[in-house]
């Protein structure tokens, strides 16, 4: 199965603190690196991961909150500082734009790469990025100011083809393409050998939705429907229910409801308050609920299956 | 004696990398936090060597380099999410509100502190900060954009008094300050007790000097003449002088011979490039010229004495 993970650098809310990094996350898709946020010391955990730099061309940015933000310019410059020249792509509620743009020309002056700015709009749904194989749309969530989830999606491929029963039944290559996408083949004797006879099925299409920072959203409950794997916020317990609302973010008991709901495969919990010196308590929580919850860890893989 | 310890936090240069943050330390003198430089991350490593947040109110920065002051809208994003009340005063080249106001504006609207901007011009010499125990003047260093290092020197203070053979003696509480400040007693009798039979003699003067980032640059033996302790920029070894000379960075041998001329006390060796896996390549070239020498390292605290 071709390559998608998960692979986490911080997860902890706020501040920093001894035991978590701000939120920042790769996803790895097939070799394609693509981060989503961005807060201080991004690079350093990336570094401490061994991630290839050269791999990551898109930066998606959830909202204007620091610790969602304050690695961008660093990781930027030091893009700069190691020769990068290929593009980099940084989707982002339109308004960074507006201190990003001063910040590079004040720090980054002798940039040899283009940082493409691509802003948007959090409050609707936008497809921000699209291949041949994945698209990323946004997900308007519900926070103190504008902020955008992510649902990173395959696309449909076509069934691969079955090259041994192909050359038996003598289908010529030119026709190849056609019996991927679904046609049967007419042998010369008239014979209809069926599609499902000469091709074995593509592995199913995955999806990823990363939903933080949002208070309890069940609007995008249609649009995350199905995926295989959900990071939903996670600051507070239900104990602290009444912070969670003041502050606009999730408890976990709200997290695991919105799994439920959405029939989600497996819901990853992050975006900690740094009250909780033991998150299990959290994991407990939203298990109760649904039970196949993990909690978000710096250094953590996870494959979306 | 009263403390006076240089904790660091960061001694890479350019970019973070596994082995190195970037430039920050922090200075404590008699519980009085003075951080210089804050790179990216800076913030995580005061919290990874438990300092008090609070004991902290003056940064400086020696230039707008972004491996000197990218973690700075972090730091003060995090007092302000942390309740922080005390004025926080950020002496730097005054070049820098130029964009640190406008990013205090966009992401920090509601600090419930004052951040206090005390500009200097990095060329000349400038006393930036004085109390009754200490200064900090700039040291004008020959780098890519201007920059400067940073002088702390106590001040000298007033012998201690020996309660004791002041007691004996008979001196009176009212003439304390005039006999610490260096006069004799006379007694009643017309005997003179010296004013060194009545004192202890206070500690010597402590001083030290911050010197990074900087090329070549004897303009600054003479201020810095006799500390206790240089840090010094050693980016590089000397077999990659010609870079030292094309990037206005200095040699682990000019650092020893600067520490040489300049009589100091001991040198510790930072800003190190990322090129040298063990940099005790960088101590042994400096320990030719100059055996009191150590190296920075992420987390070494340093009695200045």
């Amino acid at each position: 199965m071709e390559k998608f993970d998960i692979n986490i650098l911080g997860c902890g809310s706020a501040t920093p603190n001894p035991r978590h990094y701000t939120s920042s996350q790769v996803v790895d898709i097939r070799g394609k690196l693509f981060m989503i946020d961005c807060g201080e010391g991004t690079q350093i955990q990336m570094r401490h991961q061994r991630m290839a730099f050269a791999r990551l061309n898109h930066i998606l940015i959830s909202h204007l909150h620091g610790d969602h933000c304050f690695g961008l310019l660093g990781i930027i410059s030091s893009f700069g500082l190691l020769g990068r020249t290929a593009p980099l792509y940084v989707h982002a509620p339109s308004e960074l734009w507006t201190i990003l743009k001063p910040e590079l020309d004040f720090y980054c002056r002798e940039l040899e790469f283009e940082v493409v700015f691509q802003g948007f709009d959090p409050n609707v749904v936008h497809t921000i990025y699209e291949d041949r194989s994945l698209t990323i749309d946004t997900i308007p969530l519900r926070h103190r100011i504008p902020c955008a989830g992510f649902l990173l999606r395959e696309k449909p491929v076509a069934d691969h083809l079955d090259r041994q029963m192909a050359d038996f039944y003598g289908v010529p290559t030119w026709d190849f393409a056609r019996i991927k996408a679904g046609g049967d083949f007419t042998m010369p004797d008239g014979t209809i050998i069926p599609h499902s006879r000469l091709t074995k099925p593509a592995g199913p299409v995955r999806s990823y939705a990363y939903c933080c920072d949002t208070a309890w959203n069940p609007g995008m409950v249609e649009q995350i429907n199905g995926v295989n794997l959900l990071y939903h916020d996670c600051t507070y317990s239900s104990e602290h229910s009444d912070r969670a609302e003041l502050h606009y973010h999730s408890t976990a008991a709200q997290a695991a409801r919105i799994a439920s709901q959405a029939n989600v495969g497996m819901l990853m919990l992050g975006h900690f308050s740094a009250r909780y010196y033991d998150e299990e308590i959290l994991k407990n929580e939203a298990g109760a609920i649904f039970p196949n919850t993990i909690l978000a860890k710096e250094g953590l893989h996870v494959p979306v299956v």
